[in-house]
């Protein structure tokens, strides 16, 4: 597959200049057919027959074993959830955080995880990183832990300037519990999660699946306890809510995913081509050289496929303007920021649109 | 709208004796329109631009009114949910039950109730009602309530009997915090949820909803801390979480829907006729006399739209043969037990086809 083919297989490549899979993907044709066929099936057979239930079973599992490729571990240590946002939940009330307790993370988080930690009555140590280096961001988060902090928790990549975070050298300088937020990675630059205790996937973002689709991987499925388990958590249980959990982390399952998600996230996950990393560092790099000749660029090359501008005007009126021109990228509430996010499918022509779009 | 010009418009009545809306209902024509021609949108336009998030939240605020009306409520107490754990799990974590608590239960509840409540550390007393009657089964719940209740939680109908649960007697006689767990009422008989201080829906079922809809009334969304928020319970946050939530319950919204899964729903909550109530309960009251002749039958006449039997052979035998005869119903693990579901879309063809299967 050449990154012309593809590209052709994303209509909405076809009329826009989609730049913004930091918020969601673009959905690929066979995505799209896999989606509907599987709709249709339910329509016509029902969606509570014992062989739909057996046929959404094998599905869900084929598809967390795709979910541990992507992300470097066995099935087993995959849980499949429906956000960023019920990925936290899991690790964070697992733990049994709480009053008393504290984590650190950083000052630029996503609300997804922050949100999450803030209200489970933790004290939430967040500290500032943007415009600092790894190395910097990485001493200030080690100078933030005490004796109390109970769990490290941050984004592998910022999802407001791309850059890559120290997550790995922060285990190792500091051996506490790491839950990593893999919303702006997985998918869009290799990972091995096998290296933390907790990462998420966000997988409606890089990897192009249908909404609602996230991942949770666990180091240690029988370490964490399962604090508030789903449906499909159980193998069997008591009339008072005892329950014999199921193997690994698949008893973290967080919510019930219906056939035509599995089925469109299972042809999502193979439509990419094994170039998928390298082409889109290689559109990030261009899209970074051309933006820097006329805008403050924040972050540093080199780290994850997104790219913010600080503009001189108003931020939402040049996305607006931009979206008006047939190109799609996004501010960042409260900070004056513009996101572009490239991807594989992203093309030159795409990026000369974007730079014509900010000119005006 | 006749009942066979609703029945024409779902597919898979075509075909198959479906009888198990209480696990999932049947799709209608309609609601699978709404669904395509939203994944269509996506996939021309993308799911990043603020036209789309618009869209999106718009199409959010109908379907949230729309629930209010099905249970009786305004919008302003309604939370979207993925479905009744996400919904339960809003409620127990928000009044922050845990060890030294206890919460009074049937012995006879669905596990994404019980598993949630004992999973939280509180000691749960799950009192056994099956086969006794709704007084007796008041009396038997109010007896197991102590100082140390802090909540009362329970189907509205049993998940298992179809038996209506006196949860409005038991809110009176307690004082306490009632949670109802409306899986199988809402949607299959009237209901008004503002009587509770909480009232979950699972509008996949006897909605028709897509799939990983749900939905959680609270009588005072601002007396419930937002223990674990969503991405959009928010209207601002600080860098360390800290947050202004929402008005209202929308503050509780626990996930993602995308626009197919809301389009579709919204489609879905329009199609049911005003005399969807009396139809259902017609169409059980038919079903009970048609199998009481040859089946013990569980529960009492004149409560929800489950019909269930003790059959003499093995239960999962009989479900996969009735199956097999292009019957769809389910059995009750553990109990022996099988599960008729009638909608005010089954016909009498439908329960002949059912007691022929039945009878082979």
């Amino acid at each position: 597959m050449t990154p012309e083919e593809a590209r052709a297989a994303f209509p909405v490549l076809r009329r826009l200049a989609y730049l913004n899979a930091g918020s969601e993907g673009p959905l690929a044709r066979p995505t799209l057919d896999a989606m509907a066929a599987a709709q249709a099936e339910d329509a016509d057979l029902g969606r509570g027959s014992t062989a739909y239930v057996e046929r959404l079973l094998a599905l869900r599992e084929r598809v967390r074993a795709q979910v541990g490729r992507l992300l470097g571990v066995g099935a087993e240590r995959v849980a499949l959830t429906g956000s960023t946002s019920d990925s936290v939940r899991i690790v964070v009330a697992g733990l049994r955080i709480g009053p008393g307790d504290e984590v650190v993370t950083t000052a630029t988080e996503h609300f997804s995880l922050v949100g999450v930690l803030h209200a489970s009555g933790a004290s939430v140590r967040a500290v500032p990183v943007l415009g600092r280096s790894t190395e910097d961001a990485l001493d200030a988060l080690v100078a933030a832990v005490t004796p109390r902090t109970r769990l490290l928790a941050l984004q592998h990549v910022s999802w407001m300037t791309g850059q890559i975070f120290p997550v790995e050298e922060l285990k190792a300088a500091t051996g506490l519990p790491v839950l990593v937020d893999g919303a702006q990675s997985a998918g869009a630059i290799p990972v091995d999660a096998s290296r933390y205790d907790f990462y998420t996937a966000s997988l409606q973002k890089w990897s192009c699946g249908p909404d609602g689709t996230g991942a949770l991987v666990v180091a240690d499925p029988e370490g964490l306890p399962v604090a508030a388990p789903g449906h499909l958590a159980k193998r069997r249980f008591d009339p008072d809510g005892r329950f014999e959990p199921k193997e690994g982390a698949p008893r973290f399952d967080w919510g019930w995913l219906g056939t035509p998600t599995l089925a469109g996230l299972e042809a999502a996950l193979a439509f990419h081509p094994d170039w998928r990393y390298a082409r889109a560092a290689e559109m990030t790099t261009r899209c970074r050289e051309l933006l820097g000749a006329r805008f403050e660029l924040l972050g540093e090359p080199g780290h994850g496929t997104l790219v913010t501008i600080r503009p001189r005007g108003d931020s939402g009126e040049l996305v607006a303007r931009a979206l008006e021109h047939g190109v799609v990228i996004r501010d960042i509430p409260e900070t004056g920021l513009v996101r572009v996010s490239c991807g594989y499918w992203t093309s030159d022509g795409d990026l000369e649109r974007l730079e014509e779009a900010l000119r005006r």
